[in-house]
């Protein structure tokens, strides 16, 4: 697959300067440009390079004024990023076109399967389960029964999906993905063994939502977890039993949210937090890394530690933390020159 | 599938108030309870929502006095929690009622599988594998060389069993889980480099154990990793080569055991928590969550925080940890006033 | 299968006293040895075992010398240990000689196989994909499309390898690892929702590199996310996008590196360490577990702690941390008696 300068220029709606029958076939950074492929400039501090690169194409914003001379061809256009990833999404699209059914797939004859869809090898579709329109499920995906997939989303393999749960439309989950195990509930039984709670709830996911490779969801109790239109999980993150994530929440790896804890809208979650069981923590919320969450959390709060504390205050305190053994030693000292015994113990 | 009023009031040994013909096809939330549904009610908290929930059917204590009219059917039970929990667990049983083997499984000739076991599409049984009766295994299960599992267990999709690893009965497996991986064992080597030890040991499942979503439990480097009888790991979990849980110890996601580590009985361990190597941790010890464990723990004691002490203190100084900047102001203060040199550094 | 004394003594080089026709046919800790298991004496502690022990082989070093009666069949070697993991090595391999490919994988047709390779069932491998000699593809595994593969490399049942990625020869990757799932990229759009970023780049993963169950290696944006020679990962860890780890460094279980950060050669890293994006560290760093990392890391440093301070440090100021409401009361106690108000807010 090539194009020329021309075919790329019209479709990002830009203006060529240099060769427009110049042909690429892939895409690199501007530093590593090669012969044969195309780049883009949005950072000044990548300027340098524009005279250097090898690259055979370079987007550029409509204002860059070359102040040497620039052996590639150039692109000019509003936003080059917003353009460099316009066509990336276009080169992706391209990519990934997979379509068709393989007959090495499973699927029950009570499940329906919408128009455009692709279902890769060793897939499985459960009973009475129904897959959208132009949605592609890759190989080695389970779903089991009743679950309702829509439209334009992609499963990619090793996915599994348990009984009776909702994924939207415009929906990515990444490999290894496990959506609807058993929530975590166990009741004190006889001679310290536990029963188990059984878990008959569904997960509920919305449109537009990402999952990262390995992340795992719960079935409710009973009800739904919910993952609200527009949520992005990252790898690894645990997501419990009854949980609501709001719409637009973005939540980095290896997070875990414990049972029926509900999160607002718009807020940015670190990496490694840890949220205990039945909290509300509100909107636009910011949470740094590692936190670990004990109480709930207003409305545009951001906090970091464990327990979390307001951000400003953690790191203040934690540059204390280092000097603490001084800290300590001052006081002994204090105590000595005044001749007292403070020792409360 | 419908069931009568009568039907359930008989099930659970119950007496019923109200039109006893009233059929439902699910189960709900008392606050979320449609026409249909049949709902419970257990904490007194939730007592104003009988007057007005639309569910058809609500399971009650025998005590219960209605201080309203109320529209809905009343089965009245001993423990209303209980009752509903064994019919969730006869609900659950029905769905989950899948028998036979599938022609798209792989089962090699010298594996035995037991009888009215349920073998999904796309599962595979290694060489001289045992699998007990009414075991389910899921689609996309793999399940290597010389394994054994017991009766009556379950075992997701998507899971991975290595050679040679030993599943008790009435087990739960989720999706993802590994069981058998090498232990991290690695010498090093010349040139800086590492040379695997290899790992030839297995991992011991006891009975009535369950696993969640995506955990990972390595094989021992020689020996057995044990699970003993009655553990509950919650999702995304890691136990290391050689380690051993004691029965019916708890341990919520993303907890992470380090090898050679050893568990006691009746744990009940939180989220995200770590655990040095070759520790020894006593029965009935509670440990909070995030919490890092590097030395041994003592039976009965509850302890918090990275490095762990114990839990009262971990709170007690998290407070003055957030006073920490505002503790040193004072010490300046007091040196400023006493026009003395503490500096000790 | 079973060996005499006489050709282990002959595979090990070792000189053997006792019953050189004595049968073993399995492994074991020397306290736990059995009649027709081999075990092995390395580490002093545990010389008392050689006199009580069942096993009816055991390799002792050269130097050993029995104080009493040794019932079982020495074999005398250099370095004990190093000789029972090169006959635990000839087992695994032995026990692991899977060849061949099964009539229920999926092989696109542009895909090529090497020599001797293992392909097991329901496997899947996409189109212009190459597996090099020896290797072995276990059951349930997804190998996208234009992904190479060296030789003599085990993929163990579940993994998920995405499109265009590299793995190179003798490495291991344990199931449910994920190779190549999207980085974690979006840019905010209207309406407080957001775009994704497309991730073209792809995972580079060099020869004699071992991946532990679960673990998840996010592809480039653009360019390649990078993990060299000789690494070691556990269990359970996220790799962003872009991220380099350098040679021979190895990372415990459940550790996170967000996108873009570079790590050094020869690092050990604990587990359940946390690494914030665009970070650069060093070689020969030493990372305790559960630390927090947000700054650079010098070459040879050695650090704890979230955030990350010097490892001494951490310890030290950990032991204050337990005596902070005893510090806070010595200060108020000074206060009182110099009657002097220090409030500073």
């Amino acid at each position: 697959m090539e194009f020329s300068g021309q075919q790329i220029a019209e479709l990002l709606n830009g203006k060529i300067e240099g060769n427009s029958d110049i042909k690429v076939h892939t895409i690199s950074k501007i530093e590593e440009g090669k012969a044969g492929s195309l780049s883009f400039l949005a950072n000044p501090k990548y300027t340098g390079y524009i005279y250097t690169t090898e690259a055979s194409i370079v987007l550029v914003s409509e204002d860059f004024t070359a102040e040497k001379p620039v052996k590639a061809t150039l692109i000019r256009v509003k936003d080059a990023y917003k353009a460099f990833a316009t066509l990336l999404e276009f080169y992706n699209q391209y990519k990934q076109n997979k379509v068709g059914i393989s007959p090495a797939a499973v699927i029950e004859k009570t499940a329906e399967t919408g128009d455009n869809v692709y279902i890769g090898a060793h897939a499985y579709i459960g009973h009475n389960s129904k897959i959208g329109d132009n949605t592609k499920i890759y190989p080695n995906v389970y779903i089991g029964d009743n679950v309702v997939i829509g439209d334009t989303t992609t499963i990619y393999s090793g996915v599994n999906v348990y009984a009776d749960c909702r994924i939207g439309s415009e929906c990515t989950l990444h490999s290894g993905v496990v959506i609807g195990s058993d929530g975590f509930g166990f009741a004190p039984s006889t001679n310290e063994a536990f029963q188990k709670v059984p878990q008959i709830g569904n997960v509920i996911v919305e449109d537009n939502v990402e999952i990262g490779a390995n992340t795992t969801i719960d079935r409710a109790t009973l009800g739904s977890t919910m993952i609200r239109k527009g949520v992005k999980l990252d790898n690894l993150i645990q997501v419990a039993h009854n949980v609501e994530i709001g719409e637009n929440t973005v939540i980095a790896a290896q997070t875990g949210i414990s049972g029926s804890t509900k999160i607002g809208k718009n807020c940015m979650i670190g990496g490694q937090v840890g949220f205990a069981g039945h909290l509300k923590i509100g909107d636009n919320v910011k949470i740094g890394a590692q936190t670990g969450l004990i109480k709930n959390v207003e409305n545009d709060a951001i906090v970091q530690g464990s327990p979390a504390i307001p951000y400003r205050n953690f790191f203040k305190s934690s540059a204390v933390f280092n000097e603490l053994p001084e800290l300590m030693r001052k006081v002994y000292k204090i105590e000595k020159s005044l001749n007292i015994d403070t020792d409360t113990k």
